[in-house]
């Protein structure tokens, strides 16, 4: 008898139907003899109708308020997921974040968990039952507030509660069968990945691909607990994250797969002069205006001016916020002037195998180039190496680098890849 | 200043046009300086609307998850009401009922308050803010499960609330000027009540008057807590239920107002044989099997076949229950048979004048009978008489009583008569 933990996301319980059909797998489990412990998310677009309505009485509502009004969306999910189950004759109760014992910090809109207590969720598996528990919200530790976890939340619920309770695997169940070498959509020779170590998938998160977002597999990680990515549509076995053994896999892949990014875009200050502490007085002013830089190059200076330029990418919805920052010190940086660029796309090649191989970056750089791309900027870790291309080029160098690396399956599975929810 | 608790129905936030509007209101009163505690209800059809998505998962959800779904309601509108506020330049928090310490006992759906522990309710309202409360909702003492209160449970929230945080008065409001004399329906020439005691106002209630719940009035009699009962359209003085100061009333009126229903069904057990203990029988039986008795009316026996018929009216809903009920112990108790008809009204005339004015019954029965109605069954308690008519009679009988009592206004008000949500 195992402690099961599932998370199902808001296109899992969209509409009656939906809730009746994972109530039936959430009973199969049960009665395969396991404890179970459910995270839901809010049902279908409930979400975006509340922030619809939100917005109808006020342009800028609280943070405090608006996290009161979306938790009602996964009040109504657990607790319709709770009368299915019991329909079936097993015992459900539902649980707000609160109640479940998902303490966080006061942030409003992306709190952080910061303590997980869920006796009463236990005491509710002791007794036979089974837990539904509201997945991305909380209580904040300090003035008992609802709130909600922001991006990434109810995965990140999922596996906190999991690691409190000691579980024996977290199953985030998903419209896909697992993480795939790369975008099916792209690549429709792309491989369902059967094992990944978080390493690697924090990676792949981070550079796009959309499944797991980078919180929950942080999370996992530091906890050791196993994650089991699956579709909520078929009973194959999907993806396990988990603690590389490298000892015992004999020929792991020296690539798992290849992600891209297309939501970035690059700005690029142009002539700083090449004094010390001009790159951290930019930083910590886009820091302060609470803009995420994800990759930055700077070239040497060019001897003749003593000037250098220095590139980023951020979040494109952060663009206009940076620039407008970014203006406000121009004199006070003496540089001579921003470009920004939102056409463009980044592609990342992610295996903790290239760590002893010497020769991937090369042929990641050859494959691209072979398929006549152009890169823009690169940027690397121990295992990943990231360019940045064209935006129209990126379908084009993702297939020629998961070509290159021998991912392509032999068939091509029937796979409908698609964005989650929160 | 004074301390000013609120209540607003679902319909006075039926949608974000009718919140801001209310937000209006409610910083007005702020504004003059008072401190304002809001209980608010779910939007408009949101409760009917949870209730159709439960019975499309399951056909007898669990009391406790229909409770965890329809508590979802209010805390959607009143995040939404803090947030009209919040634009209006006031600071608002909302609180569930949890959070505002309604503490109740565990039957869900028809919850009991036994404790009111609205700390956090005062430290808002100290710390300047306006404290918004979900109607209608509590937390069980023993489990700390959510529940709801049932019908007339908004209203008792606010009651609860107000006598609890020792406020100077709760004003209801609602979609009509305030109690009127008859439903202006049926009576166009009915006039608004200025003032009336606890006692008339509970057997208003009780006798169909629709405005307030006689659940609220019990408890804002038991702590003596002024119930302002105000249109939310306009900023007229509606009626004012409270402590009768007799003394000081030289011209208290006999007859407060005539009210009406049409809720309820007759049962007539026809050929009870006399004997000790046949009624407790029957009504114990009832009772078991939760249905709520009104009026009951036991002639005396006929001496020649020592049998005897009892009549008794009850909520049309519970009929076929009850029948099935009765059926049951035909053998034991020995009856002849059973007779239902849910074709019935009850007309009451309600005054606490009536206890000091011996004609008054005479002049009610005359008056009806002058109007050609015959009557089925008759009960009193000392301020009021309630009759059973065909429900086709009910207008006639409500006209003529109003009539023959001079509670006809002079000129007729402009009024919307609606019911009233939770």
């Amino acid at each position: 008898m195992a402690l099961v933990v599932q998370k199902y996301g808001g296109s899992s319980v969209a509409d009656a139907e939906s809730i009746k059909r994972v109530a039936q797998r959430i009973v199969s489990t049960k009665q395969d003899g396991h404890h179970v412990v459910v995270v839901v998310s809010a049902m279908g677009d409930t979400t975006d109708e509340l922030v619809d309505l939100a917005n109808q009485v006020s342009p800028l509502p609280p943070a405090r308020e608006l996290d009161m009004l979306l938790t009602s969306g996964e009040r109504i999910s657990m607790a319709l997921l709770a009368m299915a189950i019991a329909n079936l004759g097993h015992e459900a109760r539902s649980f707000t974040g609160s109640q479940a014992g998902v303490i966080t910090d006061s942030t409003h809109g992306k709190a952080r968990i910061i303590d997980v207590t869920p006796s009463r969720i236990r005491d509710a598996i002791d007794e036979g039952s089974i837990a539904i528990v509201a997945g991305f919200q909380g209580v904040s530790q300090d003035s008992k507030d609802i709130t909600t976890l922001g991006r990434g939340g109810s995965d990140t619920t999922a596996v906190a509660l999991a690691a409190a309770l000691g579980a024996d695997v977290c199953e985030i169940y998903t419209d896909v069968d697992g993480i795939f070498t790369a975008d099916p959509r792209i690549v429709p020779a792309a491989r369902r990945i059967p094992d990944i170590s978080y390493e690697e998938m924090m990676e792949m998160a981070a550079c796009g691909a959309k499944i797991l977002h980078l919180r929950c597999v942080e999370y996992a990680r530091r906890y050791g607990m196993p994650i089991h990515v699956r579709s909520s549509f078929s009973n194959k076995t999907g993806t396990w994250v988990k603690t590389s053994i490298e000892g015992n896999q004999m020929e792991q892949a020296i690539i798992s797969g290849v992600a891209h990014d297309r939501s970035e875009a690059k700005i690029t200050v142009v002539g700083v002069p090449d004094k010390v502490g001009e790159a951290a007085t930019i930083f910590s002013t886009l820091a302060d205006a609470e803009i995420n830089i994800d990759m930055i190059v700077q070239n040497i200076s060019a001897a003749a001016t003593n000037r250098t330029d220095i590139s980023f990418t951020l979040p494109r919805a952060d663009g206009q916020a940076a620039i407008k920052a970014l203006n406000k010190i121009k004199d006070q940086i003496g540089f001579d002037s921003l470009r920004y660029d939102d056409q463009i796309g980044k592609v990342s090649l992610i295996g903790a195998g290239m760590r002893s191989h010497p020769g991937v970056t090369a042929k990641f750089f050859g494959s691209i180039a072979d398929a006549g791309v152009n890169i823009e900027m690169i940027s690397t870790s121990e295992i990943r190496i990231s360019v940045v291309v064209d935006q129209d080029d990126v379908d084009a160098a993702v297939t020629a680098a998961h070509h290159a690396f021998d991912l392509d399956a032999d068939q091509v599975e029937a796979v409908v890849y698609g964005g989650t929810g929160r």
